[in-house]
């Protein structure tokens, strides 16, 4: 039956993220692989409070078929935390996803023809470069630097490619570099958008998690003509398992969202929706967010402590400021995916670089998650790793 | 921006469900214009003892990231289920999803390319019809009698359409008709669909919702080359706002849905997952949905008495043995678009027929769902509707 397969799912090949989820549910792995938030952190009495709440007071409501959009009074609240950061949105620039991958897919299907050019940063997040690849799109990659991405090569980048649809950005403990944007960058990558009539992907799961300095104000918060989208999650600060998450639009280009929402899968769960919004009338979420920075600041700063004693000089890892990742830089000969056999080997996991290039080429990286893992196991596997990597120099 | 939408987005539009969604959310409407299940029926208090035992023994589990495919002990239950219904299943061949919706976006996405044909009934259900449309999909109806598609005439149209991809089909209380194949229709469809090697995508929403006669083997049960896709969910006998359905497939076509869902959502909500296996472990499905049978059984008779009583000779409408909808054909000259203007003034609302034939011309048809109202709001709500018609006649 191949012959029957379109021609985009001839495209969409098993990432590496779901077979290191695999790794990760080995009992006996130090794993760094994936991006999961730390277990014991979950606010698990207060859902089971807030479960109980919902179906006692709504339960009929909480079981039914609702809208598209999802849940007015979550909605709501959405868009008063993100008044708060500076983003003037209502109720109506929400939209309610089941998590933000979701929004990623979506956009993928609203903007991209086959052959269409995404604009993103190198490295960029693997998870977004799969959505899009299935609805056939290519790639180019902007230079990136600690300050975000190097605005002269976009425009070049952009002068040079005709049929660009949007820019694709993690301004916040980016995925995978752990790299944050400055203020500049971020204020001139809408002034090239306007310009060059492009539209902004922004997606901000880690936002929150800042552990030091100031929160830089969104891409979206300097966005006057409504072509930036901003996608949002509770993932990695509530639950992962809830799929809830948002994007966040001017009314005509979240018109489409809705309309692609409603043929995907009409609507995200309502019981989930109505949970999420009674614990954040019932809790102190920026309390529990700030228990979150804590853990895993504190995680942070061991790995960062652990990696400086135990790899080699060569190895190279700016600080992040935030979010769950570090990434580290090995010396050009040294093959990341090989030296992932060898650690898992030695029971330790991390994701190799290499697939957050979607144009290839550049083996000599590793990402090592640092917000799933307890502080004695950073230290051992880090420590293990270091072995390896100074054995294959 | 419009020119950075995509070719595919540009056909997406609103689709009347949506709308009509809306209108049900009025207080004092009758509405048969819904798929909602009954609310008063919804297993409230089982949900809060099942999300009681998930939160306190599996807590971390249920809230962190999961696989792709699914829960296993769900994947499991569901396989059981199947094979009570003479479909040989195992774990390996179900993909939970988030709704059935989403598998019929996934169908979509793994088989259209533009102008590649779908094959339905006609008329055939709206919400398959608008997600295969959002890959640019063409669609060829088949004749359809009250024991399924004319196969004769499914053989014609596949011998007329050489880019055809996969026949669609809703065998049991088909949305919107509410007919019911015939066990040789299915038999014969495998055969078809063998001797010309196509897909078949079997949708069984409503299978379980039988009131009355045998229950019939599914398509899937006759499927010896693994070329029937099963879709099943949970809406419309446990909860629809949980958001939980379910793939079948062969393991090769199964593999082309997960990855698929990895990309557009990573996987669906784990606690959600978890508390439905919880319910199945805790409690009687079987009499559950016997009880669901029993009150739709009732209100499916309250409809049809009362449409023979209050609705004009010439409107024809057979007797669904199952499921949530009725579907009436009234005479060739009434637009029930415009019906539905004059029914909504008079507080109570349909879904016009037309929208569920993909290629048009036939606005003569009505669906009502007897599922959601009281017996005594169907009472009042068909007379209102019978007087309307008969002042259009």
């Amino acid at each position: 039956m191949e012959h029957l397969f379109s021609d985009r799912v001839q495209q969409v090949k098993a990432s590496e993220i779901r077979e290191i989820l695999k790794l990760t549910q080995m009992p006996d792995i130090i794993s760094f692989a994936g991006g999961l938030p730390a277990p014991e952190l979950f606010p698990i009495e207060a859902l089971k409070n807030v479960a109980s709440v919902v179906l006692d007071e709504m339960g009929k409501e909480a079981l039914q078929y609702s809208t598209t959009e999802g849940y007015d009074p979550l909605r709501s609240k959405i868009a008063a935390r993100m008044i708060r950061a500076g983003v003037k949105a209502t109720k109506d620039d929400i939209l309610i996803t089941s998590g933000s991958q979701q929004g990623l897919d979506f956009s993928g299907k609203i903007f991209i023809n086959p052959g269409d050019y995404v604009l993103c940063e190198s490295p960029s997040y693997l998870g977004a470069i799969n959505a899009f690849k299935a609805y056939q799109s290519a790639f180019k990659e902007v230079k990136t630097d600690h300050e975000g991405m190097d605005l002269a090569d976009l425009e070049t980048v952009i002068q040079d490619t005709p049929n660009a649809k949007f820019i694709y950005v993690i301004p916040d403990f980016q995925n995978p570099s752990g790299r944050t944007w400055s203020l500049e960058r971020r204020k001139g990558i809408v002034e090239i958008a306007n310009r060059y009539n492009l539209v902004i992907i922004e997606d901000n799961p880690y936002g929150e998690l800042r552990f030091e300095g100031e929160t830089i104000a969104s891409i979206k918060s300097f966005d006057t003509e409504g072509r930036v989208i901003y996608l949002g999650t509770f993932s990695k600060t509530f639950s992962p398992g809830i799929r809830i998450g948002f994007v966040l639009a001017a009314p005509t280009l979240l018109n489409k969202y809705i309309l692609v929402k409603q043929g995907a899968d009409l609507q995200s769960s309502t019981l989930s929706q109505r949970e999420l919004n009674q614990y954040l009338e019932m809790y102190d979420f920026d309390a529990h967010i700030s228990k979150i920075r804590e853990v895993y600041k504190k995680r942070r700063d061991l790995m960062m402590e652990t990696i400086r004693e135990a790899f080699p000089a060569s190895a190279k890892c700016e600080v992040p400021q935030g979010g769950l990742f570090a990434w580290v830089e090995l010396p050009k000969h040294i093959d990341t995916k090989a030296l992932l056999i060898k650690a898992v080997e030695n029971k330790v996991a991390f994701v190799p670089g290499g697939s957050f290039f979607p144009n290839g080429g550049q083996e000599n990286y590793m990402r090592l998650n640092f917000s799933n893992m307890p502080e004695e196991k950073i230290v051992e596997g880090i420590q293990r790793l270091g072995k390896i990597i100074k054995e294959s120099l």
